[in-house]
């Protein structure tokens, strides 16, 4: 497997996501190796992947289980073996990958599987460019097998004409700490705050900060009752923001107990994601018996997902204002009750993993 | 209209292209004005409208031709009318007349028609953003007008799902000195220097000059008659660039004379562009007879335009370099004579302009 990093600071959703797919393949393969690209791992990194031992890029080692670093590779090389298969993850890790499998053709006469694990549609990270056209010469859905993360998202592929002939899917799962709080709360309901969690991300351009503001800053002029309410800020905001109309609390980063909380005790949620994955907020706040105001994009309408969920057709600061103005009119008619928590037997209840997947990769004709 | 700029300075293709299709709209209304909302005026770009009067953005003058500096409008106003109809282009025109549209029907009860010339997927210029959400936004495919510069654009449009229910289509043509030119070439052919040209905007990222030094860099390194070239860039690169294999000789911005001349003697053209709309530069090369490299994009296939361009399915570094190489071979194989120009009755060597689109809006029955 190729990573960016396993590094605490690196380590997001992603990446563990990655991981977990790693080890359930792993079982299928007699040695593994991690070969980070982008930084080389601390102790703390290698204490979580103790059955690992880390090995100089340029030894030949017959660990089982090997973490290589290469992040520092100018001018120096790494073994490959004729049966090598690749797994990728981050458009520049597939880029790599490609090529040492394009070594591997001309010096063995055939190249190794690549399994590439799509997250998000990576192009769209970048301004149509150099970037953005290497990132979409990645997708080689005649070669490669593809993972994705959600339905949506292989949907939205599809759509762009890139269509794999081999293409696993898998669907996001509440994680299991929010499914506790989740089943306290469906045991006990409890009127609601009269307060909006909006989702804010100003270093992540695709969860369009900017937008969400503009939607507030309107909404905070338009609509009296809005004086009603309290805004609070989860994500990456660390200082109190004041739109005029209305000021958003900054509530940081919250570790899982308090953000279960939050989901809880909130009415409204507003979770922008200008992408067609869903991204995890407005699902967890759903499940929660939240009012959610998100954006379509694409194929996608999360709509779908909850009838919770009210994702925006336009999407105009306008149209985001009104569906935050009809939704306050809503939990004031029920009195801050919430409406419907997510049903139990819904999937994203589920039980997550890749057992399944890789069963299925196995049982295929593939070449690994 | 609304419009960035009419001064020298912002006065590119897509600028001249709005003031062509405003002059042939004008001839069907008592009044036209044109308000500029990111540079005012300077005495030259006021010159070139010499049928216009300079009108103060707050009064509400009767001028018949009107151009109207909107750039300093914090805490200021423009005189709005119930059957004013707008033009615009760049996005973010789009978005302030959509605004002046939605004044138009609460003061008047109806909304004033909205043309909107739109001369690529302006998202695509931003990472998935705000902004990119903005610029999608401004598509309203049930309300406006679309007038699409080129066939290809309309038809991505339509694949993402953004149908007008009015659209208009127009096809590039070539500019009346290089047709002057081509018909000179057409008259005396002479075979052709060793020359490459390659397009370089390294400050227009869907340019994607970092992949076409790349590309070049793998054809300098993997191709021993390269040594054999010369490769000049057209475009706004103005110092040579040593690539380690070979050296861009830079022509900067070059006069349509010397254009002309650089389009009549040489062999290959190579010119990306990370967009469905298809760009003047592989058109153009390709008419004069060079062999032109450039990519595929969604449903751009510029290949089916002349047989003298190859468009590379896989948008990588190594297949360009690939094309090139066997563009090179071919060139050797004649002995530097051209295959074809461009057939005298191809519709881009056509007479342009808007006299017949306009037409058509005016016979059909929209709200103007």
């Amino acid at each position: 497997m190729l990573l960016p990093s396993i590094n605490a600071q690196h380590y997001f959703g992603g990446i563990h996501t990655a991981v977990q797919l790693y080890r359930a393949l792993a079982e299928h393969f007699p040695a593994t190796r991690i070969i980070l690209m982008d930084s080389a791992p601390d102790d703390a990194a290698l204490q979580r992947f103790s059955d690992h031992i880390k090995v100089c890029c340029e030894s030949d080692s017959d660990a089982t289980r090997q973490i290589v670093s290469f992040n520092d590779r100018y001018g120096r090389t790494i073994p490959v073996g004729a049966d090598d298969c690749w797994l990728t993850t981050a458009w520049w890790t597939t880029y790599s990958a490609q090529r040492l499998a394009a070594w591997q053709q001309q010096q063995f006469g055939a190249a190794g599987q690549l399994i590439n694990l799509i997250q998000d549609f990576e192009p769209g990270f970048y301004p149509w460019s150099s970037q953005s056209a290497l990132a979409l010469g990645t997708y080689r859905p005649d070669q490669d097998i593809a993972v994705f993360n959600t339905r949506l998202l292989a949907d939205y592929f599809a759509l762009q004409g890139l269509i794999y002939q081999h293409r696993f899917v898998f669907e996001p799962t509440l994680n299991d700490e929010l499914r506790h709080a989740l089943e306290q709360v469906r045991a006990q309901p409890q009127p609601r705050q009269r307060r909006m969690v909006v989702y804010a991300r100003p270093s992540t351009p695709r969860n369009a900060f900017e937008l969400l503001c503009e939607a507030l800053r309107i909404w905070g002029w338009s609509d009296p009752t809005s004086a009603r309410w309290e805004v609070v800020a989860a994500g990456e905001l660390t200082t109190d923001l004041d739109l005029g109309p209305l000021k958003i609390r900054a509530l940081g980063k919250l570790d899982l107990p308090a953000y279960a909380q939050l989901l809880a005790t909130s009415a409204i949620g507003v979770s922008l994601m200008v992408s067609p994955h869903p991204s995890y907020p407005p699902l967890e706040m759903a499940a929660f018996g939240m009012g959610v105001i998100t954006n379509q994009f694409a194929n996608k309408d999360l709509g779908k997902f909850s009838p919770n969920i009210r994702s925006v057709e336009q999407f105009t600061p306008e149209a985001i204002a009104a569906a935050i103005t009809h939704e306050a009119g809503r939990w004031e008619k029920r009195e801050m009750l919430f409406d419907s928590l997510l049903d139990m037997d819904h999937p994203f209840l589920g039980e997550g993993g890749f057992g399944e997947i890789v069963r299925k990769m196995a049982m295929s004709n593939l070449k690994w």
